[in-house]
């Protein structure tokens, strides 16, 4: 959890441990079943103290959404301004997209539940944050499309399976399981050039990856 | 919704009904923050009155997923059994699937997020059927690659992939909007016809679509 949160803006040391064990909850019990006083228990403090670092339990939650979301705009930008190859923009997109979601799992699944939970206008902000984010995809594939690189019948429902199928990932993924990071990365980078209709060869036999 | 609800196992109307406001009410407001005395005032009738026909909170949301999951299995098992040839299976149980997802939104999203709030041993049935599933859609992925017809490197992610991209639908799909969901499930069968290494032509042009 340390490299984790360690990509997440700097914050001093106890506002991130404060933020670590918030999440933590927030993901396993939910937001309302989770007050500033079981969040002070975990953490062996009094619930005032809290206060000296954040106002409110929503304060967490917003910056907990807030963060994620900027960083996971930070990684896609750089893997768009990395190359000017189309291909090669999808593939790492997709890669970071992919490397996000099997990192920030709490993060993510809070992010996905506790949305109607925030409260505007905070709400709003992360709402939007969200389609820069999907539009962003979808021009990428109509750069593509319109440089006959890529043939999609909807660049837009393209965007969406691509995401989607990452943020899946999210809700399985074991990093102490068999599966890399890295290699579950390659394989999502592989199926989203499939769904633009570039085919290339499986990156592996059925036996090797299995 | 009556429409919706009609192809869900028949319940006599006043048990219908209150299935149909309690799901309303958990995907709006939580399970945990829904009470009986909420479900009885949407429905204006006593909350005692709920009792005569489900024995708790639980048993409602129980029903509704249990219900949920067990006419996407039957879907499921229908485009499996409708053909023996392995491509249209795969495109047909992806149709089901999306149609399914694009339909019961609602049900979709209150199983996602409270799957949590199911108390056992209904939970560990409920994991059980969507094993059943994913597992079913990874046989068919190998039964493709056993007849040299698919082409993939990880039959379970292309499989996971399939699926996640589909159940993103029931976050965003609008059956007002202008995408019909006839049109839905067919764009999303020929993504999954392409994540397994088969390329089509796209059905139409991006100007047709978008």
């Amino acid at each position: 959890m340390a490299t984790d949160t360690s990509r997440l803006p700097v914050a001093s040391g106890r506002v991130a441990e404060i933020r670590e064990v918030a999440l933590s909850l927030f993901a396993r019990r939910g937001y309302h079943a989770t007050s500033m006083k079981d969040i002070g228990d975990a953490l062996g403090i009094r619930a005032p103290s809290l206060y000296n670092h954040f106002e409110s339990k929503q304060q967490i939650l917003v910056e907990v959404m807030r963060g994620t979301m900027e960083q996971l705009l930070r990684d896609h930008i750089d893997a768009l301004a990395s190359t000017d190859d189309v291909v090669e923009q999808l593939r790492r997109a997709t890669e970071a997209h992919v490397r996000y979601h099997a990192r920030f799992r709490d993060e993510i699944q809070v992010g996905n539940i506790e949305i109607r939970a925030l409260e505007e206008p905070e709400r709003s902000r992360i709402v939007l944050l969200r389609r820069e984010y999907s539009d962003s995809w979808e021009a990428l594939i109509l750069r593509g499309v319109g440089r006959s690189v890529f043939r999609v019948s909807s660049p837009r429902l393209t965007a969406w399976a691509i995401l989607e199928m990452g943020i899946g990932v999210a809700r399985w993924f074991d990093p102490a399981g068999e599966m890399s990071e890295t290699l579950l990365a390659y394989h999502y980078g592989d199926m989203a050039l499939r769904l633009v209709g570039i085919a290339h060869a499986p990156a592996a036999s059925v036996s090797a990856v299995e």
